[in-house]
């Protein structure tokens, strides 16, 4: 999407791979929303860091990270040994695929790159195949997330007042978004409508991504605390819910997404709003059985006991010139502990539809459209 | 209740009265957890602004300040005319009603020491009445925290989990409080237990205030982000909710607390485990016949927007010696706005049952019990 950047307008995808350099640039999304930064990361190690410490995040971004991961470390193999050059992949997939264990975008998108690369009859061969098997990923979930807008966008009427959780827009996928996507179609189309950003604690992606993002945009906007949604619910203030999704399992249309989404979805289911997960076909687990056994990460309790933010600085002791830097404020009882679950499960009866790229089907009907949603 | 104060174990109450300064002394309970500090204020207009701001907050709590103040107001007046004394009680009592518009108990405290002190034939008996009354109003709060306990200890089995929201807690009333009472009387029993603080974005007094009453006494408990609860409740990991009340009303049941309170109801109905409201009989609204009637504050949306904590900070710059100060960071998007309600109304139906000083009703039983309740 554009951002203006000191005054101009550019445009910019959220993960790109610099072939010359063998490095994967990434949007440093933990300085954002106070600043806008493009980094790059020498090795498939670093980009293993930068999924797991969320220098990138988000289900797309996070699997088109780890496609370029996989194609990096593949370059950085030094010969023509066709059995020591797979013996040195091995542990780049593993590595890649550790880094954050609830998505299945990174698993999809390392499978995808892996099996084509296999094509290649020579090293030099499968590094070039999997450099442009990243690439394909990649530009495959911009064309997904665009079509999401599109068949999204019939969703929203002029003057709704939509509920977002967390961030599922262009800095979670490598552009448009998906849960974003129909807004952006919709503005597009010209309507005119309010979205309320749930703050999403602990790690407020909402508040600080969300909103970044729909102010670059000029979209009409409010943040709001997680708390809030049900009482504006109640007062019929909020019309319609769309959120992303880091896992959608194929076969019983239950929804993995960050911690909160669950509540949301009972919330919405109570008051019958309309309740719709927004995904790209990489977010869909065709083998998982159950919802269940969706591994929840355990994140560390500091992101639950306090925030991180800017803070206001006195340059020099007494004197009138103010800085803002950014700090982690301990918020907490100072001798209390946290319990962080990163994500919840929404079983398939809270969702009313999964905007895909190929069109909305309700959860449960996943399974039997499965050719057209790209399992074979 | 008891505090370790510079390693000695000293008895608090949140608020009291200094008659001899005609000062109301409060727990200053911006500075928790991490200072703890007596302050006092010099005339009714900084009790008023103390309610407001938060240096003290919860429904007793801020019951028995109004109380004080109408008191410390009435004690102020110079000289024997008792028309004008009744003028210059009118603004004392406008003002400390008008300080938090959603809660009911400072406005029934208010009430009752209006009434007392009118029994009075001079200024001088009206204002020793009034002070008798304050004081009273804040005995019979404990009593009441006390009794609460006593009820709603029966509900607490050993190895329960159980979820709180905000604070309920003795700094929310003059000592023990009410969604606590139970934790303390239990514990008193010799039972353990664990307590799941939710964090209550966006001013945090779980995370805060109610750690810090359960770090104090010892009790087994952590904090969650107010996302987590449901994904709690979904795993089976939470038995019991109990939760205080800002305004109960007689006449239908329905409770209003802190926002995010009814989100947590609703959740705690679709897993159909038990949610308890805790209350002193002076949180009861006899009055209002409709929930939605009831003032709902908008406050600063600053508090949504970031968060207050303490930073760490270098003292000398590259030096080693660290300290931390109490800081505001800014969270979220500079260029966003936020909707900030403080407050929410749950139904009577997601309501198990009210614990008060006098037994625990279903909600929509109060009206009938209300000789019992304390309304004639």
């Amino acid at each position: 999407m554009n951002v203006t950047v000191r005054g101009r307008r550019q445009h910019f995808c959220t993960v790109t791979f610099d072939a010359k350099k063998n490095a994967v640039m990434l949007i440093e999304q933990r300085l954002l929303p106070h600043e806008f930064k493009v980094i790059g990361t020498k090795n498939f190690r670093e980009t293993a860091l930068a999924i797991r410490h969320m220098v990138v995040r988000g289900a797309g971004a996070i699997g088109a990270t780890a496609a370029y991961g996989l194609a990096q470390g593949a370059c950085a193999f030094r010969g023509g040994d066709l059995e020591k050059f797979s013996a040195h992949v091995e542990p780049v997939w593993q590595t890649l695929a550790a880094a954050r264990p609830t998505a299945v975008d990174p698993v999809n998108a390392l499978n995808d790159v892996r099996r084509k690369m296999a094509h290649g009859k020579t090293v030099a061969e499968r590094q070039a195949l999997a450099v442009a098997a990243a690439g394909e990923f990649a530009d495959e979930n911009v064309r997904h997330c665009r079509e999401i807008g599109r068949h999204g966008a019939k969703l929203i009427r002029p003057g709704m007042k939509i509920l977002t959780h967390c961030n599922a827009g262009w800095l979670a996928f490598v552009d448009i978004g998906s849960a974003t996507a129909p807004l952006y179609a919709a503005q597009a189309q010209g309507k005119k409508f309010h979205v309320f950003c749930s703050e999403t604690r602990p790690r407020s992606q909402g508040a600080t991504l969300t909103a970044w993002e729909l102010a670059q945009q000029k979209i009409s906007h409010q943040i709001i605390a997680d708390n809030a949604a049900g009482h504006l619910m109640q007062r019929g203030e909020i019309d319609l819910v769309i959120v992303g999704s880091d896992r959608t399992l194929g076969r019983t249309g239950e929804v993995a997404n960050k911690i909160g989404t669950y509540t949301k979805a009972v919330l919405a289911g109570r008051h019958e709003i309309p309740f719709y997960v927004a995904i790209p076909l990489s977010t869909i687990d065709w083998d998982l059985k159950r919802g269940v056994d969706i591994p929840i990460e355990e994140r560390h309790e500091d992101e639950v006991l306090g925030a991180w933010g800017m803070v206001e600085k006195q340059k020099t002791p007494g004197g009138r010139r103010k800085s803002t830097e950014r700090a982690y404020v301990r918020v907490a009882n100072p001798t209390s502990g946290a319990r962080n679950p990163g994500f919840d499960v929404t079983p398939a009866e809270l969702i009313t539809g999964i905007i895909t790229p190929v069109g909305i089907f309700k959860p449960k009907e996943l399974w039997r459209h499965r050719q057209k949603l790209g399992h074979f």
